[in-house]
């Protein structure tokens, strides 16, 4: 099985469509605007650009929201990016939120703390959302989605993803194909929670790995027991692990269980 | 049209109703224990009730987290709920997280610090929900669902939401038959996210009115000209404004959108 070949994705085709996508959400929702928090990651670099490419850098934001912890190269390559693609860029220190909450409780750990900072960035790009008339633009990929490797109404929370359907593998093919700066294609994927984390450590999974099991069985729509068997080959151990990830955080990419009192749809239709 | 009688909901059957969907939702993803925000108001109150009733007060801890202005009676009115269901009940002051972010920025207005507000307080539930091993109990009802009278990632962030399915005035009736304190019953219904604010000043409709209409097109599923007809007789205007909240807030009620690059379901059937 030729898994680079089958998870190549034709970019010039894909960003077409992805920047399509950005200008019908926002045109269908009423506004011309996107704010977008840029990590330094390549993600966010990603989202950013296909967002440039569909609106122009005037239309586009830029937050970047450090915390005391997060690596000052993250910031610095955010900060050229964004003076790349042309956008204004804002810097906005979250320290002083997440500190002020976790004060008075020095126990907290460092899964407690990295959502609570995912949190304070998405209330800071709704603030600057609703500043600025524009929508919050998502950078969420496939890959933490199917594994959960988000924060609920943290980094997952947006009015609109054009990375949702392209797995990380993917994301990388498209990073290239717009020119992202490789200090950011290069480094170690990284939520910057802490020092020293990286993505694959904590998922115990590459991500390399992860996208094949995903895409076989997402894409081409294989079951578990059949992507450990050829010509697809993959470890039957890393398999059953995504496939748990994958129905264990089903919660994460849906919407809160609401109670039924009354029958039929609950939108009405008017 | 006799509207108290048609809006009227068989009080014991739907509380039942609501208690084991408390305890499947809650059995099906693997916890016992809830966790709510009390703010002193009707929805948190009843919804709270509902969840001791499902799996006892022992399984339940409450918070109250006001900012400087809220209105103290409030949070004593919170306190004595909590004492009365006999549920645990901790205060976490919101305001220096809401501060830290303002001070900076003074002059942004009263909608901007509300929503941010309700994050913090959604941030905070999620942080304990984290510590306790306990799941987001939701408090929305649906006539705010409706009318977008929430903040997305704010309020309306919850795992599961017993309230989802009934509109304001049957939540009043609900919370007169589990025996919520008069004072919670009576205050007039506010946000309570700055001095004097009531929700049916700020929506410009009254509940009884609003309910009125959502009764007719979501469960009678009716069209709105019909709902100004005999023998219904509502006020065109209310209704028109109704209808156009409903339709403007669906986003509050969905998922972001999300490109798609394949084709077929987004979720894998793993």
């Amino acid at each position: 099985m030729d898994w680079e070949n089958s998870l190549k994705i034709d970019c010039e085709t894909v960003a077409r469509r992805l920047e399509d996508f950005i200008r019908d959400e926002l045109a269908a929702a009423g506004f011309t605007r996107l704010v977008a928090g840029l990590s330094g990651g390549i993600d966010s670099a990603v989202s950013c650009a296909l967002a440039v490419r569909a609106i122009g850098p005037e239309n586009v934001t830029a937050l970047i929201m450090p915390y005391r912890s997060s690596n000052p190269a993250n910031v610095s390559d955010a900060e050229d990016l964004a003076a790349q693609l042309g956008i204004s860029a804002f810097t906005v220190d979250i320290t002083p939120m997440v500190d002020a909450f976790y004060a008075e409780r020095p126990d907290a750990d460092q899964v407690r703390r990295g959502n609570m900072m995912a949190r304070q960035r998405m209330a800071v790009l709704y603030d600057s959302s609703q500043q600025l008339g524009a929508l919050v633009l998502g950078t969420g990929n496939k890959t933490e989605a199917m594994l959960g490797y988000t924060t609920m109404y943290g980094d997952n929370a947006c009015a609109l993803n054009p990375l949702a359907d392209l797995l990380k593998t993917q994301v990388r093919q498209l990073a290239a194909f717009l020119g992202i700066p490789e200090a950011i294609i290069d480094k170690a994927p990284s939520a910057d929670l802490w020092a020293g984390q990286t993505d694959e450590e904590e998922l115990g999974l590459t991500y390399a790995l992860a996208d094949r099991i995903l895409h076989g069985l997402c894409h081409l729509r294989l079951d578990s027991e059949a992507l450990t068997e050829k010509p697809y080959g993959l470890p039957a151990d890393a398999v059953g692990k995504v496939a748990r990830l994958i129905r264990a955080m089903r919660f994460k990419r849906g919407l809160p269980a609401a109670a039924r009192i009354t029958d039929g749809p609950y939108e009405p239709d008017v």
